[in-house]
């Protein structure tokens, strides 16, 4: 089966926004061995997107839309699809009845103009969306599918996984079934020279890697009749590149790092506490975003003052003057600190340059110490991010995803 | 002059990476006062790419291409280019002692295969590639401009704007200028109905809303011969927008609500500390992302659990009892504790139920209260961000972001 993905939105013809879309659907189609021969983008156009459609429809047998079917005049998918498909549009009264509840909860009074949502080409089969308003859908006549999602990100993609991945395994001749692992603590390049053979060698199961901030995801898959098949074909795989990578390798198939040890404090039944000072909330951000995180942390201080070091954290005066704020040593205070404050089992800090402004030749932008303190020892890290080039949002991750690993290796080695 | 942007890579297709470069040249485009009516992405494959071409060449004046203009066999762009115009390759001396050097700069010898990338369309202007190998060119034939960049944003972005922005001034007709009026507080299809009849009647200029997490921003965008003319095309509808949504609006041509707290606080020499539970230094971590933030900001306090809004914040436990943790009693008490805790002007809170668990009927996940508390008054505000199976990380967003904007409506009444 040949797919094509077109994306309606003049926010992305004008270059607003990318389209990061077109990659999640390109990698989620070739997943399932569906093969993707192009990409394209329209703006909210009638005449331009029939005739993209009409192009799309007779070169392909699958068509993933993205974008145009929110409430307002200009949103135009659904109507030019079914005009192309010579079907009419249809009210579906679950849509609607969901897209009414939204507004009520909300307190808010329903427009007119959000009924349009709820109008679907007859026959559809309706994806609910349950991170928005406008449902998603997907229809086929004469041997041609269009499935057609919304265009934010945050609810396309999961629409996608829950209900279009399983409605399009009907389209596709075998499973494809992925493993992920993931490294931290390497560089991509480092990881491909260790795997050279293994990945040169590989056509089914393949061994593909993917650099992410900081990490490096390595993504292992095969495709079979089968599931179990698939995954006896991957396994052997996956050892063989846990015994390579050891303790860089952080889990197989976990959502990130923040997970893994959230999960590893909770089987401890440890509490951590964090102080933080460039990253001011970022890494207590990231640990939280793991559901049921409250199990395992109490309290987070961001201290970006030095007043506010000293009162809370009771990093002394002397330490400060000594080797300033971006210290091994003011990081150690900080994580017994805030230990200490919380009454936790384990304190975390994170002290550098964020940049832009701020840096000297000794203490350049990328700097960062990174500190863990637990009843069993202490344990402590430094980082140039970057070398002074990096910009402030990206020191800044690197600094959390660091001060997270860094948890992660005291519990390997204290609290195994 | 219509254009459309035509990228070519199988690791575009497959989704292995995104297309960024779309993007960038999208809004070099647009700003030039060339109109873009498409994006496409095809693969190293010669039929689809010539197919895509010739689409291409029938429906638009300029076609920006990037990739495969490498030195292996398939890439095949300049030769399809060539075969489409009916124009022959030949060699660009110059190009190829540039390759050349390139290389026994490098102390590696010139494989046969580079020779490739210094053959050009008779004609066409060659655009010097300093940040790399594979030079970059335009042509131009009946009426038709075809310009090959290098698909490596780092270096087709320099090459554009050094050398292609300049050959491009003598196909545009006008200037484009856009600016954005930045809305909070409510939803897109509300704004679309107060501005029906000014987006409806607008060609040059006009207003077109674009939905972003918990707010809306407006781009009224004129097309004019010079910047002063279409900037006085675009001013009064700023200004209009401005009376008609009043404190709705936070900003015009703004990068972000965090920036203009942080600089609405450091025109009154205020500062800032927050006290979050639900959120978990997601506040503090959007306010330092502005840089400077350290001027307005010194202490934030993450209070996951009770024990430590008791302790730190002075929460009552008669509070706690009474109204429970996520009640406006507690938010007042948090924002008043973080204030009086670091000494600052103000204090702001967060506490809310970011599920996917914790909800119950009387307080269902997505409820959350804030407060800001100053030497002038207390302001409170409930939220219920819920739709219908309301994300965890999406209500945190909402909350953070109605707390920064709790903030500025502070400092409007209290301290202008």
């Amino acid at each position: 089966m040949n797919a094509e993905i077109l994306a309606v939105g003049t926010e992305l013809l004008l270059g607003d926004i990318v389209n990061t879309n077109a990659q999640f659907i390109a990698r989620e189609l070739s997943a399932a061995g569906i093969n993707v021969y192009y990409h394209s983008v329209v703006g909210d156009n009638p005449i331009r997107l029939s005739d993209c459609l009409n192009l799309a429809l007779s070169r392909s047998d699958l068509i993933v839309m993205t974008g145009g079917l929110g409430p307002t005049y200009d949103d135009l998918t659904k109507e030019t699809v079914a005009k192309a498909l010579d079907l009419q549009l249809v009210l579906h009264q679950e849509s609607l009845d969901r897209i009414a509840g939204f507004f009520s909860r909300m307190g808010r009074t329903m427009t007119e103009n959000n009924k349009k949502q709820a109008m679907m080409p007859e026959g559809a089969t309706v994806f609910t969306n349950d991170w928005g308003t406008a449902p998603a859908c997907g229809v086929e006549k004469d041997g041609k599918v269009v499935v057609m999602l919304p265009g934010p990100p945050r609810e396309m993609q999961p629409i996608f996984t829950t209900h279009v991945a399983p409605f399009l395994t009907r389209f596709s001749d075998g499973i494809i079934v992925s493993r992920s692992v993931r490294i931290i603590g390497l560089g991509e390049s480092a990881v491909e020279d260790r795997l050279h053979d293994m990945m040169l060698d590989s056509t089914n199961p393949t061994v593909a890697p993917y650099a992410k901030e900081g990490e490096v995801l390595l993504r292992v898959t095969a495709k079979a009749e089968t599931q179990e098949k698939a995954r006896s074909m991957i396994d052997p795989l996956v050892e063989e590149i846990r015994e390579t990578f050891g303790e860089y390798v952080y889990g197989v198939d976990v959502p990130s790092l923040q997970h893994v040890v959230v999960e590893m404090l909770r089987d401890r039944d440890m509490k951590l506490s964090a102080a933080e000072s460039c990253t001011a909330g970022l890494l207590t951000k990231r640990l939280t975003e793991v559901p049921g995180a409250s199990d395992v942390l109490d309290c987070g201080v961001t201290a970006y003052a030095n007043r506010i070091k000293m009162e809370l954290l009771h990093v002394t005066a002397d330490t400060l003057r000594r080797y300033g704020a971006v210290s091994e040593e003011c990081a150690v205070e900080m994580a017994t600190g805030v230990r200490e404050l919380a009454g936790a089992d384990i304190g975390v800090s994170i002290t550098g340059i964020a940049g832009p402004d701020g840096g000297t030749e000794e203490k350049p932008v990328g700097l960062v110490h990174i500190a863990v303190s637990g009843g069993a020892a202490v344990m402590t890290k430094e980082l140039t991010v970057g070398r002074g080039g990096a910009e402030r949002e990206f020191v800044r991750s690197i600094a959390a995803l660091n001060a997270l690993d860094l948890v992660r290796r005291y519990l390997l080695k204290y609290e195994s």
